[in-house]
């Protein structure tokens, strides 16, 4: 039978990335290929504890409806970590508790875009807010990133030429994929052109506690007046991401549509996830983890970068990420990272090709993406020698 | 500053019920408004055991980010319960677990409808179910109900007279807000006219297993060959709201597309919830507390349909409710419900005017929802005298 799909999903396919996640599910797979945080940074035992006490003496409230905005103690919680952590937040802004924070970006999308309006995103970005602003029928224009972030002048250009540019969605802290962080200098202006441009800001930072060096960058959200900034974040990697938590805080007017699209939606996050961060984050030393967190990636990430400067043909570029779970890899003009992804597969070691994160996926890219969170030492090693074998036998 | 909100979004107002859920927060008001189930049906202590027992001998599946689809266990222990009670679910039919009942609705409109499109309901019906067609900019026509469910000719007449008709939305069971049950001459004739007209019907059923009498009527999808319905279900009404876990069952082709929907909107539904639920009901005992549940209810709905008889008008009509929680009272020609709903707030009583369950909300209703499973029977009394006060006043 033939069935008509909306305009907006006929086209839509799943994430290449979650299609990889699922099949890697060989024990013998090396994967590369995730963005999964370490498991050995879940506080499990504490959140074991929490979820007995909560549905032993909070039965009700952990287990019955809630308010779509979130448990009202939670959304304070996240608002003075917030403010005192980013200096964040002013009277014009509210914040709400979403399923993860995809779902923050899910939901200002459906709320500010009609079929056709422009979203301008860097290049590479992230797949599933990519794909959440292609699920509304966006069009996508994306503007290549810079060692310190999204060209400016390649922004401003994509501005001008493009209508009913409505969103630019960023990543200023170790993006996913690039692992590139941009200037405070690029924030600034990147602010002022959207404000010039009457252009709303998604702000994605789910990295951005993940730092190795613990240099803090302004948000692009703290040089804003509560108007023009959605800022989104994330519990998934700083306590458990498959608890699917985050928050949106934004200017009064969107958080309230977000909220009615949340509720036709999903009606609201669990309650009982919902207390479990609100109990790990106000009795539990939330802070602590995250630094332990952040230790191990930086371990991981310079292991990685070793072992890429040791296996890996020379011409092939990598940044160097200061936070976050990703190396962005280039093998320059001309090459097809596909083609290494595709034969490493065969080899047992899985990671992410380039044009996965690009606007249009049907153009090759010789870039690719690797993922040093839950891989070992050991196991880092022996993939990145078989992926160097391969790009060495292509490139030769 | 002015915002510009999309086109779907822009008129979009918040649930009414959700709102007086919100504000009757004060522990002196009778609520009568709500749907929530009764916190005595929570198996909170089977649940406390059954989390700890997770976070700790399972950390990383309940922690770890999951599959878009749903837990596979999971999803085969409700493909096997829908197999076994309701006689549904063939081969060409796939099952995904959503965030909650309403979830499978919002991600089927989404992959269904353009802006414009038509989207029949029964009417009165779920305003959860209207708001999520409403937020994709669908044109909603309503078709009255009958004592047994839908009109068969009024909604032959709305299909000739609608254009690009997509969906059929129904609530067969113990609707949402009528109480009605539709007949099985009434779900084959439904399912009949959908397949001639080539429209996908969306069966919801919250509350099916909330049946007072055991009397069971296959539901609209066991006349589907795996081709036309999209069968949603919740773990709202037999396990807990606040858990936010539901199901969907239908064509592969439409799942496939609500599964890339999910994955944009919030990736996959919380882990450990998921998992919860699948362990309470292998190796818990689920129909026993059903079967509680629905007694408790049964008892809570006689009761206050005995008080409506007592107290209100003889011209106020109600229906008699076989499961569910609700019961739609009729004050009759030339009334407005509206205005007995606010003096009755003023008395501390509250409840929902018809007009929220209209497609046409402007439009005033002479009719009114009242819910009985969460209210003492010493405080349902005390509400419904109040009522009828009212209505007296009002009608004399």
């Amino acid at each position: 039978m033939e069935y008509i799909i909306s305009n907006k999903m006929k086209d839509m396919k799943g994430s290449a990335i979650r299609e990889i996640f699922k099949h890697a599910a060989d024990p013998r797979t090396i994967s590369l290929a995730g963005g999964n945080p370490s498991p050995e940074t879940f506080p499990s035992k504490e959140l074991a504890e929490i979820a007995n006490r909560l549905l032993t003496e909070e039965p009700v409230m952990s287990l019955q409806y809630g308010v779509t905005e979130g448990y009202p103690k939670l959304r304070e919680a996240v608002r003075d970590r917030l403010l005192r952590k980013e200096g964040i937040g002013c009277e014009n802004d509210d914040l709400i508790i979403v399923s993860g924070g995809q779902q923050g970006i899910d939901l200002t999308a459906k709320v500010l875009l009609n079929e056709g309006d422009t979203v301008i995103v860097e290049e590479p970005s992230f797949i599933g807010a990519l794909n959440a602003f292609r699920s509304y029928g966006a069009h996508l224009c994306g503007v290549p990133m810079e060692e310190d972030g999204i060209s400016i002048e390649a922004l401003e250009k994509a501005i001008s030429e493009n209508e009913n540019v409505r969103i630019l969605y960023t990543i200023p802290n170790f993006q996913n994929p690039s692992g590139i962080t941009m200037s405070e200098n690029k924030r600034r202006a990147v602010y002022d052109i959207a404000k010039k441009n009457n252009i709303i800001i998604i702000e994605d930072n789910p990295y951005g506690e993940l730092s190795f060096d613990g240099v803090h960058i302004p948000p692009v959200k703290s040089f804003d007046d509560g108007s023009r900034v959605v800022y989104c974040g994330s519990f998934s990697k700083i306590l458990s991401p498959g608890l699917r938590l985050g928050f949106c805080m934004g200017p009064k007017e969107i958080i309230a549509k977000d909220i009615i699209a949340k509720q036709a939606n999903d009606v609201h996050t669990p309650m009982l996830t919902q207390l479990m961060a609100y109990e790990y984050m106000t009795k539990y030393d939330i802070d602590k983890n995250i630094a332990r967190s952040a230790k191990l990636y930086a371990e991981k990430c310079k292991h990685m970068i070793g072992c890429i400067e040791k296996y890996f043909p020379s011409e092939v570029t990598h940044t160097n990420p200061r936070g976050g779970l990703f190396i962005w890899c280039d093998m320059g003009k001309g090459y097809d990272a596909s083609q290494a992804v595709k034969k490493c597969a065969e080899n047992k070691v899985v990671f992410v090709p380039g044009t996965t994160f690009m606007c249009d996926m049907s153009k090759p890219s010789s870039a690719f993406r690797l993922n040093y969170s839950t891989v070992s030492e050991e196991k880092a090693e022996e993939g990145i020698k078989i992926i160097g074998e391969t790009l060495k036998e292509i490139m030769k």
